[in-house]
Order: structure tokens, then sequence, then C-alpha cells
């Protein structure tokens, strides 16, 4: 009983944990529940009154298919299944017509062929890259739609009865969840993916502006040790994250496009711009990574040197830090980015300290071998202030 | 026309190309096809005779919702969709029991209010990372058929009737995509992931046996330019993709999950392993993506001391990529990996060759500073063989 009081425990500690980092989930949990509450008393009411039948389900059907995290994805789901199962539909007709007139022995074998003909070709089209982060439901909706009814038309006479119930089943349905979704604090995976981006660059800024302590200053000393490890180093790691946002950012982008416009996101918002920043910080995280692996090297660079160019690599890193964090406030406030010019300038500057620095030391250096690490880690800042350099140009 | 004509061509030459890339999906689009016809005919012929009625759309609609690409999406999407049935079916019924003890004035507020409860407990679930990975589709249609059974089970008398009808229909439906899809040319999730992580570990080796070349004898001679721009580069750029495979690798390892043993991959084969390999190499590729960024760079270093380096850096490089072909051939054939030990070994010899020939060269150079390139790739290098030394350990 120990141990099962200790697991119950422990799922409960994840479920709030999970509430708390976003409570956003929360609140999208009740919303489906709404939305579901109210279209299933509607078709319970309507079977009472005038039956509205099996049709009626159609609605409960969508509600739960359709809602999803974002208004982007519900918009997206709910208008992909309406043209879908409104084109699939009209197709569905035609078959059954064509087939009919080929007799009765001849109908099941022409709706069999139609049926695997589209259903194959509908298949393909969805290993389309476009088609498959667009209009990947739409597609499934077709092929469904146009199976079901080409086949159970030759069965119910009222074949346009049926289609009418069912399209306006599925607006009930696919209706009930764009409202709610976009009027009770609604999610927008376009503002998702600003502040995506957004946080990414601050976390690649929180991690080169402490950079250049956590090198120049990193000891084996114990005591030591104890002291800094009492510090939050969370900024060391924050930039991992962003080394695998890729997959993250290319569906928001793609939910974004069918959004309507709000806030400060216009209908037409250049959503590409932001996948192109997104690719250009993940290579600074690529280079981020490289330096990371220096941190804690056991193969340390000679004290000498390291000195000398503390001075220079720290306001390199400092300096590319700041340029991306003030880049990121202008992302965030879409303001002018050009204050983040003079911290790239400074950067730059700095570079050419440290050029000189390096050059001026080039005589009197014993061991040349000590000196290989702390080079590599001068060389891939520069690398950095390239790509922040580059990241200041996109979000021009 | 001749706009229009060029555009058929284009759509035709991209569909050709898509099914070359990988004929898999063209037989994957027949066999969904195939299976929608076997069971959209059954369907045709049962109402013939007996009237399965609307029960046997659900048949045509679990083809189509649950055939996937691979065995093993198709076995997840089935397995979820028929025990989600099953358990939200009784739980439906047991709720609209329940609601029938308060009356008829109390039903429906009793059964909106159940419908509302697990409706938003359910879609909270599914932010779970694990519950996301491996049950997602099952928690939806749990959602789905708790609330169509709790209030359409109101009006349908033969609730347990109709119960039994939609869980053969969705056996039936399932089993035929189940059968196809493992009985046709079957796609193994398990398999692909196995060649994905194989064919990411090649192309970094690819990179790494070419890099030496490049590297010291790039030159801006023109002559020189065209000249090796004749040669294929593409290993220069294979590394990239994998660079972003987490996902992919993520989602197929969950799919392998449910696979049942096939080929020479077992019933519980180690998956997790590969994506601890996966996440090794996708560092190794990001220390390539450094070193890559002086292959072009236009700060050279050195002629002189570059050429003192170039016979160590690579050897280093070329053990280096030896050792990840090898590692690569062992995962492939699932044999034991320790040949490549033996160029593990061989890059290490190199790198303290490396350190022989920078300790000795010095003093006699003159400008430290045009040696920093140069110092840099020897030192990623050296990062890159301690990956490669990981991913060796992480293969036996």
């Amino acid at each position: 009983p120990g141990k099962f009081k200790a697991k119950v425990i422990k799922v409960a500690k994840s479920i709030s944990k999970l509430g708390k980092d976003d409570p956003r989930r929360i609140i999208h949990s009740i919303k489906v529940g709404l939305a579901l509450t109210l279209v299933s008393l509607l078709y319970y009411s309507r079977t009472l009154y005038d039956g509205f039948g099996v049709a009626g389900m159609w609605a409960v059907l969508t509600v739960v298919v359709v809602f999803e995290f974002t208004v982007g994805g519900t918009l997206s789901k709910s208008l992909n299944r309406g043209f879908a199962t409104f084109l699939a539909g009209a197709l569905g007709v035609g078959a059954q017509r064509l087939a009919s007139l080929f007799g009765d022995k001849g109908e099941p074998i022409v709706l069999g062929f139609l049926v695997f003909l589209l259903g194959a070709a509908s298949t393909f089209t969805r290993f389309f890259p476009r088609i498959k982060a667009r209009y990947d439901y739409g597609v499934l909706i077709f092929i469904l739609t146009f199976s079901l009814v080409s086949v159970s038309g030759v069965r119910v006479a009222e074949l346009l009865e049926m289609a009418h119930q069912r399209l306006s089943t599925i607006i009930i349905g696919g209706g009930a969840c764009i409202v709610v979704s976009m009027c009770i604090y609604p999610v927008w995976a376009g503002e998702d993916l600003h502040n995506l981006v957004v946080s990414n660059i601050e976390k690649l800024a929180s991690y080169l502006e402490g950079f250049g302590d956590e090198y120049f200053h990193y000891t084996s000393d114990d005591e030591e040790k104890d002291r800094v490890s009492s510090k939050d180093k969370s900024f060391l790691q924050g930039y991992r994250s962003v080394l695998n946002s890729k997959s993250t950012e290319d569906s928001m982008a793609n939910l974004a496009r069918w959004e309507p416009r709000h806030g400060r996101f216009g209908f037409r918002h250049p959503w590409k711009q932001y996948l192109k920043i997104g690719a250009i910080s993940r290579q600074c995280a690529y280079h981020i990574e490289a330096l990371n692996s220096h941190i804690k090297s056991n193969i340390q660079a000679s004290e000498e040197f390291k000195s000398k160019i503390e001075e220079p690599c720290t306001k390199i890193s400092e300096e590319s830090g700041k340029a991306l964090r003030s880049l990121a406030s202008a992302i965030k406030t879409m303001k002018d980015p050009s204050p983040a010019n003079i911290h790239v300038e400074h950067s730059k500057a700095a570079i050419n300290e440290l050029k000189l620095v390096v050059k001026a030391s080039s005589l009197d250096q014993a061991d040349l071998l000590a000196i290989v690490p702390a080079a590599t880690v001068a060389s891939t800042l520069i690398e950095i202030v390239k790509c922040v350099d580059k990241l200041s140009e996109a979000v021009h």
C-alpha cells in the first residue's frame, strides 16, 4: 500500500507540473469538454424532437477529431474536413450514377474499381511534402467520404438528403469548435511561434552572456566548485532545446498560416521569416555546442595565454549575447532592430582587439600545444559573431 | 496553354520523382486502395443480404483512418482503436444506466456533466508526453466513443447489439488493414529506423573521409576550382540531414515498439539504443558543422602550419571516418563492432602525432594569428574522435 500511495503521489505531482508548466493546457481541456457537451446535448435534444438521427453523431465525431490546441489547428482541420466532405460527396454521387449505368452485375465492379483508383491516388498525394503539411487531413476525409458515399449510396435512397444532413452536422460541429476555440482564451499558433523564436534567441543570449565568466574562471578547486555550483547554471543548458527545435517550428508555421488577423499579427504575416530566423539560431546553437565542449574539457589551455585573451573574448561573447538579446526584444515588440547593430559592431571591434592581442603574443609563447584549446574557443566565438550578424540581417 | 503544359510536366516529374525516391510509396498506395475496396465490397454485399446496415460504414472508416505507411503504425492505430472503443463503450453504457436513475429531467444534465468530465480529463491526459507518443489515437477514440454511446444510447434500444456490431466491424476493418499491411510488401518501422541510423552514420563517415583532402587542398585558383567542382561534392552536404533527424527517429522508435518479431529484429529489440546512437551521431554532426565552416572560410590559415599538420589531421579524419563506417556496417549486419576499435585506436594515435607536431613547431612560427583557424580544425577533429569513441561504446 505504501508503494501504491507513492505512485499516486508521483502521478498527482506530474499532473500538477503539467498544468503549471502551461496553464493553457487545463483551459484547453475544459474547452474541449465544453464543446463536446454542447454538441452532445444538441444531438440529444434534436433526436428527441425531429429525429436528426444517426447524422447527429457526425457532429460529435467532428468535435472530437477537429478540436486542436491552437486556433490554427482547429481552423485547418475544420476547413479541410468541410471542403473534403463536400468535394468527395459530390464525386461519390457521380461515381454512383456512373456505376448504375453498367447494370446490376457491373455496378459493384465499377464501384470497386473507382474506390480503388481514388483511394490509391489520394493516398499517394499524401506523400507530397506540401500536401502532407497542409492538407493531409483533408485528403484523409476525402478518401473516407468518397468510399462511404459511393458504396453506401446504393442502399440509401435519399442520397442528397443524407449529404445535406452530413454537411450541416459537420458545419455545426466544426462551427462549435471554431467558436469555442477562438472566443475562450484562444491559443494562437502564430503567437506561439513568435514566442518560441524569441525565447530561443534569448536562450542563446543567456549562454553567451555567461560564457566568458564560465570559461575563464573555471577552476578545479573543490571549494571554488561548491561556491560555483550553488549559483544557477541552468543558462548553460538552455541552448540545448534550440538544437532540435526545427520540427516544432515547421509545424507551428504551417498552422499559423490558417489563422486570421489577431493581435499584432496580420493575415499575411511573414511566417516564413520566422523559419529563416529559426534556422540561423540553430546554426548559432551548433557553434555554442562546440564551444560548450571546451568549458569542462580536461585539456586545459595555458593559463598565461588564457588570461591574455580573456578580455577580448569575454567582450566578444558578452556583446554578441547583448546583440542577440536586443534582437530578441526587437522581434518581441516588433520594433526596429537597429539598436542591436551597436552591439554587433562592438563585438566586431573586440574581434580585432583579439587579433591584435594574439599577434602581439606570438613569439613569447613557449608551448603552442597549450594554446590550441583557447584558440579554438576564440575562433568559435568569431563564427558565432558571423551568425549573429546574419541573424540581425534576417530580422531587418 | 504553353504555361499549362509546362506545369503539367512539372507535376508529372515531381510525381515520378516521389515514386522513384521510394517505390514503397506506390506499393503503399495500392495497398490502401486494395484494403479499401475489399472492405467496401464486403459492406456492399452484406447490406444486400442481411442489412449489416450503417455499422458497416465503420469498417470503411476504420480502414481509411487506421492504415499507415508502416506496420507499426497500422498495428498501433488498430489496437488503440479496438481497445479504446471497447473500454469507452462499456463506460458509456454504465454512464447511461447511471443517468437514467435520475429521472427524465435529471438525465440530460447528468449525461452532459459526465461527457464534460471525461472529455476534459481525457483531453488533458493527451498532454503527457508518454501518452501522446503511444496512445494519443486511443484517447481520441475513447472520447469519441464514450460521448457517442452515452448520448445516443438513450435513443437506441438495443445498445448491446449496436456495441457488438460496432466492435465487429472495427475488427473486420482493422484486421483487413493488418493483414494487407503485413503480408504484401510490409514496411517495418523498426527496419526503417535501423537503416536510418546506419545511413546517418555513413553520411558522417563520408564527410570525415573526404574532409582532409577538401580542407588541405582547397585553393581559390579558378582553374583548380572548375576541376574540383566537377567532382561529386554531395558528401559534403549529406551530414546536414543528420542535424534534424531527432523527431523522425523518435516517432519511428515509438512505432517500432508495436511491431512483432520480423526478420532479424526480435520482439524486444533494444530500440532505445538506436535513439542513444542517434543522439551521439547528431552530436558528431554538430562538430562537423563547426568543421565545415572552416572549409571555405575567408580567413585562411598559414600554409606552412597547415602543411605541417596536414598528415596527422588527414589521418585523424580518415581513421575516424573509417571507424564510423565500420560501426555502421556492424550495426547494419548486427555483427560484432570490434573491427572499428582499431580505427579508433589509429585516430587516437594520430592525435598524439598531431600533438607532437604542434609541440615541435611551437617556436619557429612567426604569426600565431594565422595558426588559429588550423588549430581550431585540429581540436574540432579531436572532439569528433571523442564522439566516435562514445558511439563505438554505445554500439557494443
